[in-house]
């Protein structure tokens, strides 16, 4: 398919490839010009407006935050300035605000234009290998349209909802649960190392092998066990999405105690310099607020 | 080999029949005699007095807290004062706390006695298909001996140090995770249910297929769309293991924000009528503090 | 003194009374009309636009929150455009965000125009009577100038600093103070009549007449005791001010636990039906937590 | 009157002399011996055993905890062994649970003994000042005839109940609400600190002239201007007590989250080192959250 492509941080990038790798053709726009030149030698092909790339069978935004969307998207000479009535599909796949989406879907659909949201699951190396989670809400017509999209870029495409903000909901709540399983990790170490008595290798290895077992599990007790931290979802990001799903359960009159709980001890971690690092530094939070070295 | 088991509440009753069936001889103690009584037809051997479940190759207690455990082990005709030195290893398999068990090593270390710890992960339906994980510490040579009792319990025996409240340590830790998990699906659930735009189907498609997916929520997750919480774990019984993991950290001042607040809303669901119910009653909480019908 | 007042809720209102009592001179402006024409009776004056309240030698705004004093003070034909340079001084008054002041000093500062910040403790009633607690920032010949001013307002007057966003640090500090005040308050009350044994009187007055009284205690504890809630700082409003204050905390990377958790509740009192009382209804929540009547 | 009083830390110490002050005649037991000579100088009497304490008109303990009370009022030749039928009262000022309360209450009324509870609060110098307040429950002609023992010690006494556990319930809350001041005070401190713009000065006054004024935050708001804190009331105790409510708590299925939370940061107060500091440290805790020195 003729697809454009808008956003080409780690995630954009990586997801480029994989389309490309795909058979797809590619037309990418970033503000930061160079990362959209970095793409031509994988085959894709480069816009100078966003308008340039609005034009194939769907335009995908990837993009960091919704200041970013508002701008790129809504903004002069943003996407809605651009799509054509009843063609080119808007796919957004940027983790923002459900309230954000429902603007996007009530704009798009006064304009008569394609629209759906499309969050997904999975950081670059997953997203390079074409292995990401795919969390769509929207026109079911529209999704069927753009199967061969996420054929490519997903192991496996989950239909949420009929309204684009169903996706980003599910989304934020992924992430909160993800979220709730790295403080709880961080609290539970530092309670088996402050012991002195665990072997942590074996409490990994429970972690690992029991009703416990989840994938998120995996690489973050490995973490744990190395005492080295990989930059991988930074902690701004991370305390970003926080906000963002306690915003959405707000603006329902949901009260989320265990992602307050997160969230303020995101902001510990930034406050005691961990800010550059992976979120799993929750667990370097708990170490230090129990007396350990951290 | 020569088995005493004493407690036989619906854990221990579904153990000894594992035992019995990989062809271990099994006599069974239980301060109501009449659940002891109910084992015979499966082939175990009655004991009246705690002793006579203390003569063959191991004893092993699965009570249902410490002040259980004190007055068994520790109360006059206890084992304590049955068990014979250098012979009959009394295997504490109990949810108990680290400092009780530290109590019952130094008591039996000083008769001579052989003991280790070796509290088990699963459930009643599990334990009666063997299929446990054990969690096991003490002194290496004692736990090789007994490989053919955990055998016949359990699909995994893990070895957590050589001290034996270490095992309890990691069991505690073990029950706070599930607990957290079932407490953060809770509040996601109430945020999912109340939008009204997302399929629950669909999220709990999510929830099991992704880098989310752990076996602890595979039956939860299935409550909560059947609107039905199965009889498990009993809120109780799960407040009562979340303030012994809060004990066990207060002990060595390791905060544990998470279990707190977990503890918290475990005292609300006994105080709003659901302590009959299992402890995945926390998403009732969850629901009902926002404002669903819970 | 010439003044100008802009915004004339139930606080705006009142304060206007006190400054014409006190002999100033007043032009009131205010978005619905009729509130400003209700003021004639008083002897203010009625502007019809936003400029003709910024001519005399101050102009107050006291409005909701920060949408609105973005509007009235920097959309079109706002304060920022009416006021003249180094005369007329902007004082604002509202409770909004350190951040927005600090963007209203710079901009003022740019052009010339004078401007420092003052938000206030109490409600109306105490506003009716002149007795207020202002808390000030800015320049101190401002200040010094502005004193009838305050004198009119407030019984009595504290310099925070010399920068206009301090003031606005100390209000939510002295609003998130209260809230922490009500919810514990809400908590230990309902442990006390669950208790069964407690005189609730007696207990209140020991609050009232110990170490631990307060005047804030005074008119809620009475509450308690009438289970009666007098309508005063709505509940919506409450919640804006602690989300204003973890706000302003994480622009400075500050966790505030307490105030996510007074969050927490007030987001749950609107999801149980209680968004229309004052935010003492915390201990409605605290009740119903317990599992009493609420 | 004739009175013997158990228990001569800080506090037990300073009642003593102002009960000896107020002319009444008291004969003092401690554990360690030679804080009981220490009264002589003063004037008391010296009991060698608890029940040479246990003869006059009533026996006051003042004992640190229910472990303590556990062994002076219920062991061997405790209090509930020495007091004569319908003489002395056994009046208990300690902090401790109301479950134990009720325990020693209906000990007592079996053995057709006098008894009620009247825990204090204030610290050491208002104990030696005898203007503590004190919280009585009990029956009120036996309160009636130890007025003149509460005229020496208290400023203020108020009757709370029929039933002695009912002054426990009252005392721990008091301490919880003390805890929350501080645990406020310390994170709003820390929010004013460290946005480098407010006049710490300032902002005390503010606490200490406005609508939050309390007698609780006087000496501690000196003390965050000081840097410095006083010894007091020692962290590990304070932690005590908070445990003491939550547990009071927990027995009528009430749940306090601001006491969990207070006690998680007790916790931590001690995992990095302030365990021998007055609990205002909690102040330190919050700024070290914060990223400040602390």
């Amino acid at each position: 398919m003729d697809i454009g492509f808008i956003g080409l941080g780690s995630m954009g990038s990586a997801m480029v490839r994989s389309l490309l790798r795909a058979g797809h053709s590619v037309v990418v726009y970033n503000r930061s010009a160079n990362k959209a030149e970095a793409m031509r030698e994988f085959g894709a092909t480069v816009a100078r407006e966003v308008c340039d790339a609005c034009r194939g069978d769907a335009v995908i935004t990837m993009l960091s935050d919704d200041t970013a969307v508002e701008q790129i998207v809504c903004g002069d000479h943003g996407v809605l300035g651009c799509v054509a009535p009843n063609k080119t599909v808007h796919i957004s796949m940027s983790t923002i605000s459900p309230a954000l989406v429902r603007r996007l879907a009530e704009r798009h659909a006064e304009l008569n234009q394609n629209f759906f949201s499309a969050p997904v699951l999975g950081r670059p190396d997953v997203a390079e290998q074409g292995k990401l989670f795919a969390l769509v809400a929207g026109d079911q017509d529209l999704i069927d349209w753009m199967k061969p999209v996420f054929d490519a870029l997903a192991q496996k495409t989950f239909v949420i909802g009929d309204q684009p903000p169903a996706a980003n909901v599910v989304k934020l709540s992924c992430n909160a649960m993800i979220g709730s399983m790295l403080e709880t990790l961080g609290e539970v170490f530092a309670l088996v190392v402050k012991s002195g008595l665990v072997d942590p290798k074996a409490f990994v290895d429970v972690l690992l092998s029991t009703i416990l077992a989840t994938p998120t599990y995996r690489p973050y007790a490995q973490h744990l066990l190395d005492h080295e931290l990989k930059p991988g979802f930074r902690i701004p990001l991370a305390l970003k999405d926080m906000e963002l799903a306690l915003g959405a359960a707000k603006e329902i009159n949901v009260p989320m105690p265990i992602i307050s709980l997160i969230r303020d001890h995101l902001i510990e971690a930034i406050a005691i310099g961990y800010g550059e690092l992976d979120w799993s530094a929750l667990s370097l939070v708990a170490q230090r607020e129990a007396g350990l070295p951290g």
